[in-house]
């Protein structure tokens, strides 16, 4: 198992990244790590040389780069040798914090889609606060328009990932709309609603709406990138914008504030690991011929590990697999 | 100044809603209120018959009932008379906590739409977490589709509205979109940001993310019904979910949590009332000849009243009739 990593992408690189790394390869000794990237600056945080090979590279991508110029011209950037690493068959899967489109450019132009994938939708599992499992949504923004046969392609690849990689046996999938009712939405919500009621493989439960997201209402959601990435901000907004709120009316509150929250310490950071869904792993571009998997950018080593693990388990499981020979499978029907 | 209720909408109907009238009234005792529905049942809340006419009728619209067949059967239901009142120019504003599908087919068939809006949409002033000013967000989901014009003239309504009715001189008009780059989005978003740049009439400021709208980006953001419902839903879900995870976890750390809590208690109620926009007043379907308002369906008396409030500053800055009167000038160009 050989994982490519960007050691150069996000904002605490290669630090964060090669010590995440070094954090993976504990639990993980067999992985055969490929570190692309500055030589002297990695090798800093290396501690264990063990299946680690070091690619260097003095170009990188910057996360203000123009996605598909900096793809096409940076030919020896990290990210771009990495996925090109992927693509030659030397490595299974590529890691990267950076820069986002950049990432998702090298995904579909370098690495390739799956024969028969139209459009790689953004995917990552968030958390469900009254549960210890996650949900999976896609499009979270790779597209800024899809179709409904797009929609149809997400349910059946969240789905996969659910029951391959998360251990879901029957995953419920369900489609973000404006109402619950099947005669809801906009004309592309019902013609996926069409072709998500009439796909067999899936567990399809019907339109879902946003205000239960967070409340487990399915283990796949499906949405177009638009509106997948509007409803992850606005998690991500609500979600820190109340936690700062609440950090700083305790405070102001004094000492008695003070006080009570320290009363309440496992409460408040149970709140914040609940937010966190990077204990879950990164984001997956999801529909390419082996796993493009990326992080926020201000992630730090645990969240590294927690990436690996999953990308590890992505290629135990061998879903892109399934997924190659499900695709083809379809093509002959 | 004379407001048409449907005294029957609501969860808590009449009781809510009459008692809410009665706070309303000692604010603004020269308001002529005209209730609508059954006479015996809303007398039994009443105080004070005090610029008060109760309309009797025994019909009213159900939560569940299908909005436009509703309206279109039920003649003398109490929302549809209220509805017929504003029409006839015997109210000036209609108010309900009813069916928000019925409401909207009501206002757009009955009460009709300003000469020159094609979409009229739903509008709410949503709470910006660091400040007292909200935010004025449209279409709220009126509509399942919109094209770019639409949004165009959302951002003159919700100009007019944060101008007039929210005293702000020159609101920031923001377009919500999946990145802030000019650059960035789907057709529709593209399309609409040309508009909203070329719009002499309005303060923009470009494309705002989902993540920043609770810290007050702007202070009108447009968008298209389905996202801006998604994204309103999310918002509730993300904030209802947190204080209940919240709420559930210092019950579970027993008597040091509940010490906790007793200590923070101003500031979790701080939050709960930031959160609660209902002190802005209801919802809006803006673009329509008469002020159409709607509140949630589980609302109490206090956030009646608050709504009646707001309708109260419509009327007297009579934005409505600014409106007609801009976009009677526009065609005249």
């Amino acid at each position: 198992m050989k994982i490519a990593v960007d050691a150069m992408g996000g904002d605490f690189a290669p630090k964060a990244i090669v010590e995440g790394v070094m954090l993976a390869q504990k639990k993980h000794p067999e992985i055969e790590f490929q570190l692309y990237g500055k030589e002297d600056a990695i090798r800093e945080y290396l501690t264990n040389e063990k299946n680690i090979t070091i690619i260097h590279t003095d170009e990188k991508i910057n996360s203000d780069d123009e996605p598909v110029k900096a793809i096409r011209r940076k030919k020896t950037a990290s990210m771009v040798l990495a996925a090109q690493a992927v693509k030659e068959g030397k490595a299974d899967a590529i890691f990267s914090a950076g820069n986002t489109g950049a990432l998702l450019a090298a995904g579909l132009f370098v690495v390739g889609r799956i024969k028969g994938i139209e459009r790689p939708g953004l995917m990552s599992t968030l958390p469900v606060l009254n549960g210890d499992q996650g949900f999976d949504m896609l499009d979270l923004g790779a597209n800024a328009e899809n179709k409904a046969e797009h929609l149809h392609q997400y349910a059946i690849l969240g789905s996969f990932y659910a029951k391959h990689v998360r251990g879901i046996a029957k995953p419920r999938v369900g489609l973000l709309n404006n109402g619950t009712e099947e005669t809801k939405g906009s004309e592309l919500t019902k013609e996926a609603f069409k072709l998500l009621q009439a796909e067999e493989s899936i567990n399809f439960v019907g339109n879902v709406e946003a205000r239960e997201l967070l409340n487990g209402v399915a283990d796949v959601v499906v949405t177009d990138g638009f509106t997948g990435n509007a409803v992850l901000k606005t998690i991500e907004g609500t979600a820190m914008g109340l936690m700062s709120l609440l950090k700083g009316s305790i405070n102001d509150a004094g000492v008695k504030g003070k006080m009570g929250a320290l009363m309440l310490k496992d409460t408040l950071y149970g709140l914040k690991d609940k937010l966190d869904y990077s204990a879950h792993g990164g984001a997956v571009l999801f529909g390419l011929k082996a796993p493009v998997i990326k992080t926020h950018g201000s992630t730090g080593p645990e969240a590294v590990a927690n990436t690996i693990d999953q990308i590890h388990t992505m290629l135990e499981t061998d879903v892109v697999g399934q997924l190659v020979q499900f695709f083809e499978t379809q093509k002959g029907e």
